[in-house]
């Protein structure tokens, strides 16, 4: 039975799923790094992200073969290709999560993040992941009112990343250049999280209603 | 003829150079307006990006008709898939010029890069620029030395990184916050646009030998 077109696309989907999964407890653990200073957690999204690799290859050898042996047309062909990007856009979110993780490590003993700066980024942090939740019901369920509350989610992030940037360089900001940068790109790698979670709704919905979305 | 797999192949790869080479020309506006005050370049940049983002979807919608009519198998089917990605990873490109010149537009009439800090930062400009052309010229001949070529380019990329970020982090530092996370955020695009021009080296690699290049 797995041999089917069908089972075939749906094995796909739970491998997205599951990755998106995969990548969303990675960014929560170098979340935790960052902000508790779990030295462990965030070694394990350093060493772990050969793993998230692997799924990604792993996807899109599978969406490969499907194209080389069953030749989907039209919304299943567009199913697999959206497949492809889908499974990159998770990559590189690991990605940015060992960018925490790293910046995290590169500051340890020291808080990355100083007590001033912590509420911020934790927000940045929490709804990032709270989009990673959204992404995984969109990708099981093809709901698309999930895919358009993942704009909401994006719009909020974006508002924590200008208001952040906006305490960083006001005259009341009480740290130096060296922490203004570190939460610019801690800032930049969380708003990169929530456009590769928009990207992924997105296709999302092309790929049910044939139509580009979401301006 | 142009109905023929080859021929449609080979269209796509056409069309990949081309993006290419709009999406080389858009850094190099995007850097002039940073670096020599061309508020005019800077403007085409953002304008343009609409094009490239077009192109993008070109490239994508032949891939698809030509998976959905030719369907493709073995190394042909690698190569529209490559194809796809490509076209992903240069619009992408076209965003981080997009970035590079709206921070140029945010701190006109002053340059956002002062006089100290435009030797470091001219020198990523150049390296990214040229990796772009390494690109074209890897994309339209797939030749192999060309792409390990781009992996060396790569590495002085990231040296620049590094020491762009060294210089912001000393105690030498003459300048103030706000420029330093310019500087930093500026460093990341180019570095950006080199990981991605590596991203597609690879690629080509993969097509060309059936095996993950490079490290």
């Amino acid at each position: 039975m797995r041999d089917s077109l069908d089972d075939q696309l749906d094995a796909l989907d739970a491998d997205l799923v599951a990755m998106t999964t995969a990548v969303r407890f990675s960014l929560a653990r170098a979340s935790a790094a960052l902000l508790e200073g779990d030295i462990e957690a965030g070694e394990l999204v350093i060493s772990g992200d050969t793993v998230i690799d692997a799924a990604r290859e792993s996807c899109e050898a599978d969406a490969f073969s499907l194209l080389a042996t069953q030749q989907p047309v039209a919304s299943d062909l567009r199913r697999v290709v959206a497949g492809i990007r889908i499974a990159g856009d998770l990559e590189r979110i690991g990605d940015l999560a060992v960018h925490v993780a790293k910046l995290a490590r590169m500051r340890a003993p020291e808080p990355a993040v100083p007590e001033t700066a912590r509420v911020m980024v934790a927000q940045m942090a929490s709804v990032a992941e709270g989009m990673l939740e959204s992404v995984a019901i969109v990708l099981g369920t093809h709901d698309l009112d999930a895919a358009v509350a993942l704009l909401t989610q994006d719009d909020e992030l974006d508002g924590l990343y200008r208001s952040t940037f906006r305490r960083l360089l006001s005259d009341q900001w009480p740290h130096g250049v060296e922490t203004a940068v570190d939460i610019a790109l801690l800032a930049r790698y969380y708003e990169r999280t929530g456009d590769h979670a928009v990207s992924i709704a997105r296709r999302i919905v092309y790929q049910v209603t044939g139509e580009v979305p979401l301006g």
